[in-house]
């Protein structure tokens, strides 16, 4: 069955957020968010795209730092209000070089760092 | 250093998006949302805890239907806009019963559903 991306629960700007896995090891590497397009190019490249919301922009990940992420998965979820992309990054997915996001935990109610960014 | 949830950037709605992972398979699970005080519960009784944008009210995950999830870890991300819950979930994730709310690929632009409840 075609699944028809219009059906998706966009936001009031046009857009789901996007959580985005490491297909190797699991690790959940970022949030981010999608429009319709951003999702159709996502399917039609292999390449994770994005929304930028900061720069307004399609956002292809790695484009400009070559930290790519090749689409294994795309899923929706039960309330077709949130996607996941299952993916093959190369080098980190965070911008500070980490090689996820989510460097920060705060089970306890303290910030502790728990990734060092990867050497270059 | 003390984590001041004050500090996260919350969105319109006072809302930040929650991803949830399985601690022992690494599957994701379900994308919801918590306010400040859901994301203080969570910390304070080690139960996954949102906000319910449908009932506009806090959400102890399996309060009725008992398939709780235990927090492992919670972790913020470097914008500080995403909040990642690892726990032990008990039965399934999903109001349909099946393991993750993401049963639905769309990899190729056609929706195959890979997942199947789980038996009661």
């Amino acid at each position: 069955m075609t699944f028809d991306l219009a059906g998706l629960k966009y936001n009031e700007n046009g857009l789901v957020p996007v959580v985005t896995q490491d297909a190797t090891t699991g690790e959940v590497l970022m949030l981010a968010w999608a429009n319709a397009e951003a999702l159709s190019r996502s399917i039609d490249t292999g390449k994770a795209t994005y929304w930028s919301r900061s720069r307004q922009s399609f956002w292809v990940k790695g484009e400009s730092s070559g930290h790519t992420q090749m689409i294994k998965s795309i899923r929706v979820d039960c309330d077709v209000d949130a996607v996941l992309y299952i993916v093959d990054q190369i080098g980190p997915a965070c911008h500070t070089n980490r090689r996820s996001c989510f460097y920060t935990d705060i089970t306890d109610g303290t910030a502790t760092e728990i990734m060092a960014p990867l050497k270059p």
